[in-house]
């Protein structure tokens, strides 16, 4: 036996209303302990699109910090409770779950701010804090916005601890679906093909040599490749010029006032019209954008917005998510798709998601073609 | 955020005695997890050498099988169980932790072997047997033999269920240290090397456009990648010609009275003697073999090896493990080590292992060079 690659699958209970109880040391292991690496924390600290945008937020919007009271929800290494401090705040309680709060200390005091800034050790849900803020800052996004389900800690955090009037940042974000082509596509299916190739000498071979007939295995096997290859969504830098119709919104999300139930499942119907002629739609991007606009009542001096979108020069750590079609369909610019799609969290772990995506196409000859389902998986 | 990979950390809690109680749902999440797949499965079917010497084992002493009982711990696809069946024996406990132990049941119907192989899914600690038998057969060995810490349960299932002139197979098994060459030291110091010059550019670019300074942090991530490139033993695939010394033994194990406090802790003092003139050591290969022998009351008929040691023909999934010494050292025919070797199972995850490893050198001019400590982790 060996095994080569430590692969986390959680074990988490799903309860009847959709949501899941949660084993805390299984949590930790698949989840937790990937940011307890100054490597991981590295990729996240030069991910430009994303510091530029926390950064303008804080130091455009000086006026929501100065004097004020913070909450940072998985400080991490710091950086976002140190700019807080740096931006005027009074006090900053920073949280963090794993054994990166010493490193955030560390950096802290460095940067000369352990009068200001606080680091916790402890899950945003088990911790208590002596007084309520006025804002609550996090970086809580995972890939497709909703992977990693962190900002059920950031909601979590909003309830108990920020005040009436209190900013969220980021305050709004929202999720975007846009046909797409790729030659991934076809690499994905050369290399499940290839597999299934290898595979099939293997059986041969494993009856002549060894005795034992293994085909009645083909299909489980081909089964579980395809969820691999196929049904797994990608991650991707996409180009604009890759996006062939128009994008649509999947969900939009206003940070102070949405609940867990409210993210447990994305469920949309959306159009898409084809923009390109003669081109090959291979699948679906998904990406999303946040936005640091304050409160209505208080509203940010300087609007900031972090996107994720496909573009030349300005990738991010997210990248987005390819959900392929196999195999691409040839569309021509005017043709329609109508677009079911809806994404829960898995049974098995509650970080990762599944979805179900439906689609229909009008060609712009007036003729419809018959509705295909998709199962992806966001792992 | 995102979590780009899911590392593994298991939170076991180590106990005064050594050993650990081991949360099972953390260690599902972990370990057992990976066997759930036959992509997994697949790598180890196709091991040539695995498979020959399991099958040459069952087949060339039929006289064990014939009419008897068997016990397979942690089947896996079943290939074991069935061979024991096709060797005779009158009945066959097929015992699996993971899902696989549904397709083991597949393979035992599709192979006609349904009325002498039970598959029964559950861990060998908790499942109870109806009857003593006369063999337990497992493929228990992990990298360098004992990581993963699988042969606990085989020891737990022969204590069990095995009749006292019972038989184990495999009945024996060895670890192996030589000193080796390899350009992967030279490799792994150049990947390190990068990666502190792109931290190092990080921190200026972070101070100079996000005004945090972040050097307090450069000794840490300096440890962290250390151990990451340089401190973590090498899966490696080595040819006879680099190893530049004798081979020693660190451990040898009869499988049929070894304890789990026997293989709690490997600690060995052995010799080495250069046999290459003019070479570098860049490190010592570990790895094993283990043989099937019967017992001495009713030994096998034909004794059969399984040897992972460097090999031009006959690699093995398990390849060997590597230790690096940084930096590499010229060494010459007739010069001797004496190497203090001590392994013992991280505290975070019992299936990990922790290496101390010190060597003093004696150079065939006499001359002794003073004792190098260094430490080791086997991810």
């Amino acid at each position: 036996m060996e095994n080569t690659v430590n692969a986390a699958a959680a074990a988490a209970t799903a309860t009847s209303n959709g949501s899941a109880s949660v084993d805390k040391g299984v949590d930790f292991a698949n989840y937790f302990c990937t940011y307890a690496f100054l490597y991981h924390q590295k990729d996240m600290l030069t991910d430009r699109v994303r510091m530029d945008a926390y950064y303008s937020s804080v130091f455009n919007n000086k006026q929501h910090f100065l004097g004020k009271t913070v909450l940072d929800v998985g400080t991490g290494s710091g950086i976002l409770a140190i700019w807080s401090a740096q931006a005027g705040a009074k006090k900053v309680y920073a949280v963090e779950a794993t054994k990166m709060a010493e490193h955030a200390r560390e950096l802290v005091r460095a940067n000369n701010l352990q009068d200001v800034v606080e680091v916790i050790e402890g899950s945003i849900e088990d911790i208590t804090l002596p007084e309520k803020v006025d804002v609550i800052i996090s970086e809580w996004m995972g890939y497709f916005l909703l992977r990693e389900s962190m900002f059920d800690s950031v909601i979590c955090a909003r309830d108990r601890w920020l005040k009436p009037t209190g900013v969220m940042y980021p305050s709004h974000a929202r999720m975007w679906l846009a046909p797409i082509r790729s030659d991934i596509a076809d690499q994905k299916m050369n290399e499940y093909e290839g597999c299934m190739d290898e595979w099939n000498g293997f059986v041969r071979e494993t009856k002549s040599s060894y005795g034992v007939d293994m085909s009645v295995l083909t299909k489980p096997f081909s089964e579980e490749q395809k969820k691999y290859y196929l049904q797994t969504s990608l991650w991707n830098n996409l180009v604009p010029n890759q996006v062939v119709g128009t994008a649509a919104i999947l969900k939009e999300i206003d940070c102070l006032t949405v609940t867990v139930d409210d993210i447990l499942k994305v469920e949309a119907s959306i159009s898409s019209t084809i923009s390109k002629e003669d081109t090959w739609l291979c699948g679906f991007g998904g990406w999303f954008d946040v936005h640091f606009k304050g409160r209505m009542e208080n509203p940010a001096e300087c609007e900031v917005e972090l996107t994720t979108a496909p573009s030349i020069e300005d990738g991010t750590h997210w990248g987005q998510q390819v959900f392929l079609l196999n195999p691409p369909i040839c569309v021509n610019e005017g043709d329609e798709f109508r677009v079911n799609f809806s994404m829960s969290r898995s049974e098995a772990n509650h970080r990762l998601m599944n979805v179900d995506l439906g689609y229909e196409m009008k060609l712009r000859s007036g003729k419809t073609l018959p509705t295909v389902q998709n199962k992806f998986y966001i792992e």
